[in-house]
């Protein structure tokens, strides 16, 4: 029973084994708190002697008014405060031997970092490097994130942000997140920066969604009630949807953070057309549609039935589409989604790895990452982005109903030893609808704690 | 100790969580032998009505001599013999409801594979698909295939194939390996096939590389041994590289093979010079390099010594890097590697995905996956492949040396729920050099039983 497990990961093979994959013991995550710095400082700011990036990064921090070691002189390594954060600029490396000055940067800092710490490497893209050392030595950075990543311990992270050329004008969103406290639950992650799509204002403390529509699907409850939360809290009007059976919950939800509710199936044959009119009518539009509601229906391809596989794919996919072809439809006055907007889908860890049992939740949520990809740069034209979110796992009603073994094997297999937690996901979704985010689309973030599990 | 996590994983709850997560109990995976058939027949073989390459593919398998069964008729789904194996032509699906055709193919028939049974769908690249929801379509197969792959069991593996358009001259050698009992440690995996990179011969059964020379650095053991081993039996003269201090198992190797040795540190100055002018003045050049070698040095970043970073990375990596170049730079009469040849490198899973204790190794064999990438188009005209191998838990010298907790749990945490075989890795070497093999280049192929652990 548990009690094998629980003796096994307690005792000292056991705790070594875990060690070994990465699996640390867990420490309470430190999280965002309204009204508290975003960013822990001081940030200790380094980088290769090729580096183009680090004026810029450095502009950013100051900017976001975090105080600035810099990782090469007098307040370096030896010396001065233990920095919160590192910060390293990898871009411009012409080969591998170059990344010996990552190893230089890091060693001696890396345990210097306290409980919630933060690794943020700025690579180049190696596809958009200039030569073939370039782009060998930007990939290892990858290799070294994901393996630092495993060992930081403590609820710290390592993240890698790959800019492309351009991005400069796009870092301060995705810099800050990483950084700041609202990324407890990601790490281990790869994030890819671009010139910004459409217009780009700075990051805004307080209100970045005022004055904004938002709609979330799948709002009633869990993930989905919080992102509306979150949402809300950064000053969007939203627009709270979920099945009719789950009326009176959605109405209290969207009525104790200021926005309104609409019950609706998603899989209803007019529900796509039912939501855009409504967001047309009531709202002028909508300017953030985050595609929230999910189910599954485990059962290896053998045993499972037509019906089973047709609702998870039509919940989780089917209705995506269409209520996504629904918002970018012209109509009067143009789409519904509005200019600038953002699409954010909830896709999965099985949606990457694939699981055992969900061949139909694994390719309905495959499936949305290949949405988000295809989608991303057909509507970058209007400032509109599109991404996703993998959540892996997140303390949820969902797991709660798994068996025991399974959710304890889910809950240590990460490199922060816990599951995440609903608003972990929310903060992931919040970012990437932020409007100063305008540099990232077309991809997938996972919220794991950087699960072992992965393709 | 072991008997902890023996005694878990063999009680009811542990078997369940290991079955939960795609782990199973190992069976003895059948594998190739000189002078069997390469694939067990007969095949089963469905698509969509939209599928473009069904004739194609039905070519391929009567070429290969195996008897191929319709699934959409007399001899489908509830009649005739059981198949062996099972091919789907997904491609041209427009939209993600016609996925159902793909369940209605293949929930009757899983159940009927024997052990080592196999699976591949073929499927669209997305980025190559004419629309978003083509897109989305072709990327769930993706999430479908690794979901099966983790539920098949006894020896089961499930692949996707991805054909880029022009990709129907090149199919027949992936298809035939995904098929064969070569890659029965290959499972769960991804491979895009383009249209053809130079001549493309058909495949040949006996000697593919006769009258070609291949040159495998860390060839004096292990699985360089073996890769030389399997392409001297394909026809080649072997050209074995290894350290000076192993120049007897060396030449031991050589000799039972009808190759040649050549006692050389790769990460000497004058390495890349010296094995570049070997070819060239014995061979009269190269047509596969297989670059093998490889060193850990395990230790937390924090811990590591400047000596264990650069030790891991020049070997893994550099030598790698500047062999190449020595043998891409033009000379008399060309290049040391020859038109229409290939070169092949060994990543790892921690490249993929990092691992703990390895920032050094995963920095390195992650840049072999950046050079492979960025060189494959740069060397695509001369007919040249450039590929990698990605293997997981292999039982060798060096997973030997692991604790034994890691080592069984590296061994279990896989789909087909044991360690694969230096000979595994090698056969997917082998079929990466092979000269019909003309659509594959820039790729990486996991060789790790669908190992759970990734990015």
């Amino acid at each position: 029973m548990a009690d094998v497990l629980q003796k096994f990961t307690s005792s000292s093979p056991g705790r070594a084994l875990l060690r070994r994959l990465g699996v640390q013991g867990p420490v309470v995550l430190p999280r965002h708190e309204p009204g508290r710095p975003e960013i822990a400082g001081p940030v200790l700011l380094g980088g290769t002697d090729a580096g183009r990036l680090r004026p810029a990064l450095a502009g950013i921090l100051r900017g976001a008014g975090v105080p600035v070691l810099r990782g090469d002189g007098a307040d370096g390594p030896d010396h001065g405060p233990d920095p919160a954060a590192l910060v390293f600029d990898a871009t411009g490396l012409c080969g591998s031997a170059a990344l010996a000055e990552l190893y230089e940067f890091a060693h001696p800092l890396v345990r210097r970092l306290p409980v919630g710490g933060r690794v943020v490497i700025v690579g180049d893209v190696p596809e958009a490097a200039g030569s073939a050392g370039a782009a060998t030595a930007a990939h290892a950075l990858e290799g070294f994130t994901r393996s630092l990543g495993k060992e930081l311990g403590r609820g710290g992270t390592c993240q890698l942000l790959r800019a492309d050329p351009g991005a400069e004008q796009a870092l301060d969103s995705p810099l800050r997140f990483l950084l700041s406290r609202r990324s407890a639950y990601v790490s281990g992650q790869v994030v890819r920066v671009g010139p910004p799509v459409g217009a780009h204002p700075s990051p805004r403390a307080g209100a970045p969604q005022a004055g904004r529509t938002v709609a979330v699907t799948g709002a009633a409850r869990g993930i989905g009630a919080v992102v509306a939360e979150l949402l809300a809290r950064d000053g969007a009007h939203l627009l709270c949807l979920d099945l009719p059976a789950r009326r009176e919950e959605l109405e209290r939800t969207a009525a104790r953070i200021g926005g309104t509710a609409l019950a609706v199936d998603v899989t209803a044959a007019d529900a796509s057309e039912m939501i855009a009119a409504h967001l047309r009518e009531r709202h002028g539009g909508v300017d953030v549609f985050v595609h929230n509601a999910g189910v599954t229906r485990d059962r290896t391809l053998a045993r499972m039935a037509r019906a089973e596989w047709d609702t998870v794919l039509d919940v989780n996919l089917g209705a995506v589409e269409r209520i996504t072809a629904a918002l970018l439809a012209d109509g009067p006055g143009g789409p519904v989604l509005r200019d600038g907007g953002a699409l954010v889908c909830t896709s999965s860890i099985g949606g990457i790895a694939g699981n055992r049992g969900q061949t139909n939740y694994g390719a309905a949520k495959a499936g949305l990452i290949g949405l988000v990809r295809a989608l991303a740069p057909v509507v970058a034209g209007r400032g509109v982005r599109v991404n996703a979110v993998a959540p892996g796992f997140i303390e949820t009603d969902m797991t709660a109903r798994m068996p025991l073994m399974v959710r304890e094997a889910g809950r240590r297999m990460n490199s922060l030893g816990q599951g995440g937690l609903p608003v972990d996901v929310a903060e992931a979704v919040r970012w990437l609808a932020e409007p100063a985010n305008a540099g990232v689309t077309g991809q997938v973030l996972r919220v794991c704690g950087q699960s072992l599990i992965g393709a």
